[in-house]
């Protein structure tokens, strides 16, 4: 007989191992590989903690000038791919544009043995941007966008080409914090479907594939983006105030606060909060950071819940002029490197994920002919 | 603390519930919705299976011409589709094809609210073997086969596109069985993928090609094409003998044999070699059916190893002329009905599948100056 979970969707349970971070563990923090993501915000480049998260130790600055030259010659698409983004309609959801491009590469440049596993990762963190800047720029401005840009990150590479002109340092800046942010949270749902993915020695581009389509559902990812849509239909901090009393009245739902794991707070929020404070002063913003200001605080105040890292992502992202359907597959670009990484753990130690059920359905009975069925 | 599991894979472990099937209940059974396999592949055709897993009953006779009528409706392929497959090259991996077939089809026809799922289940179901067919035909023999044939089943539709010719009725009825014998595995690895896809709500392509990613792997679909590949190695019955023996000493991995469920035999293996002997009789082979009930002797006389669902699959596809490569998109035409009745079960009573890990890394360390580090 096959152990009953106490928690519905395995929550609580172990079901594997990882070096990778940790979650909660005084309630609030959150780790890569041992350093405290505040840290790491503060004093490294988002390819810095890709390289740490991947490879276990942060680069010294002649790895981490490799690291980069590296990824910039891995930006250019093969033609089949453009052609194939090109096929994809403007209504088209961003993220399963990302999903088909992602298995496409896998067409292209098949991972044929776990050898190549590093060199199919760094090449999905260079081209992932150009995949979703290709295909957004060609399907509503009829823009083929030179993607192979000199840009030095992996951010300012995106800026880029979604705006057809270099970023400005602090918008450079800003997507590096924001790529450290998202870049690994342990066995989130997405990353668990890569880990079970990869559990049947299946390759990178499945496993990276797989765990898109499931960032993609509105209970993963795509806060930020309900956080946004919320956001911009308050006029003034008092307009949000009054408008978020009634939808709490009326029991809706309000993304972007709380959290399954963290109880106190999310350490990944008061990083995002300033820089977000930051961009506002920079284009001289009075509506919408004070409003996710206010916002912030009529949640604590009447249902002790506090600002996930989603919430001032929403009002960071559209200060730098990010199309808000763009903002989940930012998370893409970012959380790649800790599905890879997880993905590389579990090929390092790995048995197949096959839990068992418990079975609710009908008992043994005979199939009845065609003719005597109701 | 959360909670240590038992087996590594969570393997023994309740995930979850479901009323569609059981494996392995007495060590020997597989019952879909209460109705034995066995029962079920000798008295009805794949798509009353298809039916009974996704609706919950048999359907009777007006009932399955219908639901026959409907899929054979939904064969035909998007142009934008078609464009993608002629853009995927000949020696790309068979799975890869499907899986960015259906990722694709998802851009097209995107499931936009859960009220859709049947129908974009049976818009799958149908058009699967148009996606794979399509794009063999094309990148093998440069044809742009016509893939709205007006064929009964959806194993006579696939064979024909694949041969260009309708099959006999004795082709036509071992696809029936081998698509009822791979229709649905409860929580075996590209299920619960499906599921932990679907439990963050998102859409129904994401999970089936999130899905079709985890069968890709060596460790969960391939055996059939393991055991082909090792079987049409062997010119006798005393060759397979010899080289078996010895690859049993070198402890070499033999595949098509044993399962991680089953205890006693796989009840689907002697329905689909029954089958192959017929096939085998048909085609005048004397060969590969001697040879493949060889194995099966050796195996179970040296390692009390009985053949699972794959190994005289191997044969049995083989005589009908498939390539090898095409047989675990077969599986997928086929699985695909359990993967959306599991995905449909998940949606109707979901909480986001989010585990815990246990930490075996690094303790809390400070970010060093890059300068300052190794």
């Amino acid at each position: 007989m096959a152990k009953q979970l106490s928690g519905a969707g395995l929550r609580g349970q172990v079901a594997g191992k990882t070096a990778l971070s940790t979650v909660g563990k005084s309630g609030s923090g959150l780790t890569y590989r041992g350093y405290d993501v505040k840290d790491l915000a503060q004093n490294c480049q988002f390819e810095e903690v890709a390289y740490l998260i991947l490879k276990g130790k942060l680069p010294n600055q002649s790895e981490l000038d490799a690291y980069k030259t590296k990824l910039r010659g891995m930006r250019g698409l093969p033609t089949a791919l453009k052609e194939v983004l090109e096929r994809i309609p403007k209504n088209a959801h961003p993220m399963d544009v990302l999903r088909t491009g992602c298995s496409m590469l896998g067409n292209l440049e098949m991972e044929t043995s776990f050898d190549e596993q590093q060199d199919v990762t760094d090449r999905m963190l260079a081209c992932f941007p150009s995949i979703i800047c290709y295909w957004y720029r060609f399907s509503h401005d009829g823009v083929r966008v030179d993607v192979e840009t000199d840009d030095d990150s992996i951010g300012g590479h995106f800026l880029h080409m979604l705006h057809g002109e270099k970023p400005s340092e602090l918008h450079e800046q800003v997507m590096h914090v924001s790529l450290i942010l998202y870049a690994e949270h342990e066995f989130n749902a997405s990353t668990f479907t890569a880990r079970v993915c990869a559990s049947t020695l299946s390759d990178m581009h499945s496993c990276v594939t797989g765990a898109i389509g499931s960032l993609r559902g509105p209970l993963h990812g795509g806060a930020n983006e309900a956080a946004m849509e919320m956001i911009e239909g308050f006029t003034s901090p008092d307009d949000a105030e009054e408008k978020m009393m009634g939808m709490l009245e009326r029991k809706e739902k309000i993304m972007g606060f709380g959290h399954a794991i963290y109880s106190e707070s999310d350490p990944r929020n008061e990083i995002i909060k300033q820089w977000s404070e930051k961009l506002a002063a920079d284009v001289g913003d009075d509506v919408l950071y004070p409003v996710s200001v206010r916002c912030e605080e009529v949640m604590w105040r009447e249902k002790k819940l506090f600002c996930n890292a989603d919430f001032f992502h929403a009002s960071a992202y559209n200060f730098m002029g990010i199309p808000t359907p763009l903002f989940t597959p930012i998370f893409v670009m970012s959380r790649l490197t800790g599905w890879a990484a997880h993905v590389m753990e579990q090929r390092a130690d790995n048995r197949i994920i096959r839990p068992s059920a418990e079975y609710t359905g009908e008992e043994l009975r005979p199939v009845p002919a065609i003719s005597e069925r109701a």
